[in-house]
């Protein structure tokens, strides 16, 4: 049964540092009219991802920032309820960029519709959603893995990590997984990752030589910070680095400091690119279409945490940063009509 | 008139932080014997680069280190005076790698010609040698600038930078130097650079920001440090930056620290990648044809900076970290015969 009326987070407050209750406010509204093309969404799943960080703060970077007192955005799946968009009718799955919401109205062209009966929908916010398609440009034009390569992935056990290494396995690399937790590593093994590293648990820098004897020809980091560091001695000649995220920073109150590390690329031509999923909208369907065939194959396996209850969405994100999670991270909102 | 002995400079020691007096030694030796396929060299003019600096350490880089006790090496400039290699003859003028010294000896197949009729002789070790050919490639293959493109280059009025900043301008993008003097930058203006910086005496930031409205499509980075964090911030979406020396850091005496920079890559989708000349051996003789021509036709201008005396090649080596010199920094040796 849906609810009657809509709940939604606000971001009430910019965080400093790690964000955390007191910069989100849950309130309770009317259940939104679509006007003409819109179409009224229930949402099923939300996503949380690491780079609503950066929504919060007040900069300007490749995105808007949120405002504060207004409602928070989230990639989302959900079934239409009711539509004035010739293109979506009741009951139909989509997908697209809604609310940390109950309900959500959406222009019908802001919208994809997905088919229920090819695989969990929430897969569309995973490993056939965003973050598996960054890791499938990031790994095919950034990082570009070639049989023999050393790959080293970093928050392997991520919802970008993990189809990076799986995409560099297929490339013929043999593949570093750095995870923060045993099970992680376990997962990570048995998905076909060549090796692993606790970065909690071992000493970084002294792992990565034992499991990278050969140097280390792609990088790909969703971390920065001391993680990188310890990387970034063992880039062989004409390493390929593709910077897709650098979670370790992202609460940071000052700005982080570290060894400089251009003096390294002069020594080894290595090429550093940043990765931004965006810039591949128009190559969206191809990646999808992989991806989808290597996942209905097993070629590509993925994990997934959900989250229950739209209350706890604020805490699902947290725990982002806290990196104890294995695969996607995910909230379930709503259930779908019979 | 050529003297009767030979003298040499060895590395003595290895320098913590600035080179100095203490860690070279002049000796004198008799003048070689050139053996099988040798040829015997008079210096007529050695080059001294940044690059040395690596050299003095003791730590496996692209090359060999220096050993303690062993004549340094350079690229020069000299006259055959005994061949043993059939395609070289007595007055022979030839560049190739040779020693801090009046006199070597080096095999045939390391020397390369020159024709003293197209030029002077000197400009083989810079805007038509090492360094020229450093900003032709730095520029044409991992910078490349297009019209309309904002270009900023530091150590703007050195061998590599002069040349960069020219090239860039024949490429029609709009050039910004920056360097340590305002002579410096008067000339640079001259042979067609768009906008100056003294580093020494204006805030970089603000003047960056001044100079560089459109922000910053290609940074060729040849310095490193403070500069480099003062450009970061300015960089565009798919800027390229080329890195080319770190001379700021070259004398550190700790691993050096600064601003983590990795994160703007996202937001920019910019590419940061290392250059070295040696990778592009086999294409040598085009960027040579290319940079002859614009020199004969005047488009593109050099400056030297000659100091006299085999022994005063240390302060010549030495006042590359104080910044002092315009263009190519030499040491004349020799004389030619007649």
């Amino acid at each position: 049964m849906d609810p009657e009326t809509n709940r939604q987070w606000l971001l009430s407050s910019r965080p400093t540092g790690e964000p955390s209750m007191e910069n989100v406010e849950l309130v309770e509204t009317d259940v939104p009219e679509p006007g003409p093309h819109e179409v009224l969404v229930r949402t099923l799943y939300l996503s949380v991802d690491p780079y609503m960080r950066g929504r919060m703060r007040d900069v300007e970077s490749y995105a808007e920032p949120w405002e504060v007192g207004e409602p928070m955005r989230a990639g989302a799946v959900g079934e239409v309820r009711a539509s004035n968009h010739p293109d979506f009718s009741e009951g139909d799955v989509v997908t697209g960029t809604l609310l940390w919401a109950d309900y959500a109205v959406a222009e019908g062209r802001d919208l994809r519709r997905i088919d229920p009966d090819r695989g969990p929908i929430s897969t569309a916010l995973g490993v056939l959603g965003m973050p598996g398609v960054t890791a499938y440009f990031g790994t095919t034009d950034v990082a570009e893995p070639t049989p023999g390569d050393t790959v080293v992935v970093n928050a392997a056990a991520g919802a970008v990590g993990s189809v990076v290494g799986q995409l560099a396995g297929l490339a013929g690399a043999r593949v570093v997984g750095i995870a923060g937790a045993d099970e992680k590593l376990e997962w990570l093994e048995s998905v076909g990752f060549d090796a692993g590293i606790n970065y909690r648990e071992e000493d970084v820098t002294a792992a990565l030589r034992e499991a990278c004897p050969d140097g280390v020809d792609v990088y790909f980091d969703n971390v920065g910070g001391e993680i990188t560091d310890a990387v970034w001695p063992l880039l062989n000649v004409r390493a390929r680095v593709a910077v897709c995220g650098q979670i370790a920073l992202y609460n940071a109150t000052e700005t982080p400091t570290g060894p400089r590390k251009l003096w390294k690329l002069i020594e080894t031509r290595a090429r550093v690119e940043g990765l931004l999923v965006r810039d591949y909208e128009d190559r969206w369907g191809e990646a999808l279409d992989r991806l989808s065939r290597w996942v209905e194959s097993g070629e590509i396996e993925y994990r997934e945490n959900v989250v229950d209850g739209l209350e706890n969405a604020p805490d699902a994100f947290f725990a982002l940063f806290e990196g104890t999670k294995i695969g996607k991270q995910l909230v379930r909102v709503g259930e779908r009509s019979e």
